[in-house]
């Protein structure tokens, strides 16, 4: 498929030099606009011509202001990287709206290299294209800009300025000894490269390939092409994307069904002194699990969703006082701060994955997108309905790398609901826990129960179930939580 | 000094379970409050009371909301902060304001233990104790609430304990083979403990030293400090901080005096041809050097200041052209955002110190707290006064960590600033440049020149002297700049 980018492009230095200024100042304008903008522009360069891509990315800091342009170039994972998924590294550096992000070789760079080094066999590259896919599919439903370079250059063409590094080395710096890498590996790593560039090639997403012998041609196509994507972006906003794949799926329930959530059995209870015999036990296990699980570098995500007044504090309590404080973190999740906004909303999650061993805990979760923010309409109906597959490429990451995921719905019944709610009233340090909108959502009770049972019907996988937990006694929620997690960690430390 | 500690303090059960509910109203309240206030509070719970650390958090997750609450329990630093200064570790999980962020041991004890380990010798345990002397005042001195507990067991007591937990290994789990070691260590700790918490004890943020025997007692008291110091903040805001130390200094010219500016040579030049030349010689040479740097690990920090116009983007971009896209990093500093405002304004220079043998470039700096935000008023005149000792801290741990830390002004004088600002009105592209506020600028010149006289007499050091770089004439500046830094990485790489 490079073929086509061995056909000889090229420009002159004269009609280049001419393009270049008016280019510049339309560049810089639609930069200065797109500070306005609400998207983030993504620009992925790679290719097999490591001096090209330095070359190119020297240009774009000439003709934008390199004040509002991040480059990525990353090396080899960090320990800290390596102990969370492997796109934890690549959320992490993502732009926010209005600012350009470059990333050199990125995630296709790096899934080339692991496949020719036999890091990765043929299946687990289909899997890491799948991710890849659904990755920047997921970027730009969000509304980034996505552009994606690849840079030829022909086998020939490489030997041939190799050689001339040599005869001068005096400018020979540029050259480098990956280059000579490089071209010893050409003709293995290019079917690798060519596979891996076609199938992530997508219609979202396409990759343009950049014959890269002659720097005009390829600087002045490579810029062109960012101003006239950027200017068409900044002039025609995106049309409304519709949710892709699953997201066909509706509610298979009408109103007067039941739901999911009327198989818990509520009438569960657990008396005073059972309580607290459990209680010592499990805790005193999760105790020496969570120890465990630490030396072996098994980290747990428990996320914890449940009504107003379901009692999750309580629970999260419950757990805590077992485990060592270097051993947990727990993250409430509020209103997004101005920095998570302008990102896509899962990167306020990916941000805060715990590392090897350890547990972290989420006080409401990325499960807000299809609840609260469905039934109140923060999030627009395409949003919404397109978080589900989010929400699950998500969590196939995070179970593929191996942490332990627990979700949690802590289920009480309406009545008991308006119990707690006058119980709090009356105990003066929960009191500033009620507020007029408590009551409100409560006429959205069955509004809730209709997005509660899709998300379970679409969010419950074999590798994340959702625990429904009885929660009319507080008591037996709290030791059926600590008893769940402490039987998932034991399986997984076998 | 931790025989005060000994007496046998003691609080019935009975008494404790009567006070505690109204503790944690009035502490939820208060924590309620803080969240619309302007400071973050930080809490240091160190000490030999293993157990007691633990316990006193989980009362504080009960009295508390954990939603508004961050626990920071490190355990040995990782590679990522292993390549940074020492307190890297601690600026990146210090709390908003609004906030409360709990240290376990912390800052001290990880000093301790270094001492007890002979990794520190005595002296530079005195150095790191003066680090975290003068890391405490600024956070207080930029409002943080900064409480500090000392949690002292006596040995028997601990001995006791121990005994106990053999005893009834049931109940045991929360007796860790961490408590035997803290055990056999005991009397080599002790005085370096005693050391370290007498010489952090100041008149801002004195340690209070508990009692950790009876943990009522312990967990009454803490809490009770913690309310009473919250509620005193929130009603009498804290007062004014006077400049500290060199802060007295003030500057020791008058309006008409010569500044350090004036001994810049303004006419130096370069001419087109020898311009060419050196700078591929000198860019060739960096190329290299940051190559080994990057193989030592040897980071680089650059910091560009100078006047509007001055050159600075076109000073950046040689520096990065002759660097590899993976080896550095540009920051742009802007006006902060959301987040960062929340913080200490050092925090958001800290969060982005490069990794080990990295370059990173900030285009603008901390110096804007000197300069822009004290003439401007953006900061308040005890707020840029102690700016100084501030800025030096923070770059003494720079250099102390082994970064080469480069600190370049651009300077041109006024009539060559109109030239440039005329120049870009007729170049399309740079025109967005210019606003009014340039003019403005131009109206403070000589209070610039003083602030900036003032900057480099206070902040110049032997470990990173400011370099005043004439550049009316660009090609002289750009390469000044790369020969400097060439200069210093060969010097530093031996």
């Amino acid at each position: 498929m490079f073929e086509a980018a061995e056909v000889g492009h090229k420009i002159r230095k004269a009609e280049y030099e001419t393009l270049v200024p008016q280019l510049r100042v339309d560049l810089v304008n639609a930069q200065y606009d797109l500070r306005q903008a609400d998207f983030p522009v993504i620009i992925v360069i790679a290719g097999n011509d490591r001096a090209g891509r330095n070359d190119i990315l020297r240009k774009l800091h000439e003709v934008m202001d390199a004040r509002f342009m991040q480059t990525n170039a990353l090396g080899p994972p960090t320990e800290e990287e390596l102990e969370r998924p492997r796109f934890w590294r690549y959320w992490r550096r993502l732009p926010p709206r209005g600012r350009i992000g470059i990333f050199l070789g990125a995630w296709v760079g790096a899934l080339i290299r692991e496949r020719f080094d036999s890091t990765l066999n043929p299946m687990q590259v289909r899997q890491q294209i799948d991710h890849i896919r659904r990755f920047e599919e997921h970027l730009v439903n969000d509304g980034a800009l996505l552009l994606k370079f690849w840079l030829h250059l022909p086998k020939q063409e490489l030997k041939k300025r190799l050689k001339q590094a040599r005869k001068h080395p005096e400018r020979g710096w540029q050259v480098d000894t990956e280059d000579w890498e490089i071209y010893s590996r050409y003709d293995k790593v290019l079917p690798i490269a060519e596979q891996v560039v076609r199938e992530t090639s997508t219609g979202e997403a396409p990759w343009h390939v950049v014959e890269s012998t002659d720097p005009h041609y390829r600087n002045l196509h490579i810029t062109r092409t960012i101003l006239e994507s950027l200017t068409r972006r900044l002039t025609q906003p995106q049309a409304v994307v519709s949710p892709s794949g699953n997201g066909q799926v509706v509610n298979t329930i009408t109103e007067d069904d039941p739901t999911i959530l009327d198989r818990v059995d509520l009438s569960k209870k657990l008396p005073r002194a059972e309580y607290r015999a459990q209680l010592r036990t499990y805790q005193a296990q999760l105790n020496r699990l969570t120890r465990q699980a630490r030396e072996v570098g098994l980290a747990s995500v428990l996320v914890f969703e449940g009504w107003d007044a379901a009692g999750k504090g309580g629970v999260i309590r419950r757990l805590i006082t077992a485990m060592d404080p270097v051993n947990f973190q727990i993250v409430p999740i509020a209103a997004p701060t101005e920095e998570e906004k302008a990102h896509h909303y899962l990167w306020r999650f990916w941000r805060h994955l715990p590392r090897a061993g350890r547990v972290l805990i989420f006080d409401r979760s990325w499960y807000g997108r299809i609840l609260v923010e469905r039934i109140e309409g923060f999030a627009s109906e395409p949003e919404w309905r397109r978080a589900y597959s989010e929400i699950n490429a998500f969590e196939e990451q995070l179970s593929e790398h191996g942490v332990l995921l627990m979700k949690f719905w802590l289920h009480i019944d309406a009545d008991e609901q308006m119990r707690r709610f006058q119980a709090r009233l009356n105990t003066p340090y929960k009191k500033y826990k009620m507020t007029e909108e408590d009551y409100r959502n409560r006429e959205k009770w069955r509004d809730y129960e209709l997005a509660l049972h899709e998300m379970v019907q679409r969010t419950s996988t074999e590798y994340a179930p959702w625990h429904l937990v009885a929660a009319n006694n507080k008591p037996w929620a709290r030791v059926e939580v600590l008893k769940l997690h402490c039987r998932q960690l034991k399986r997984r430390l076998g």
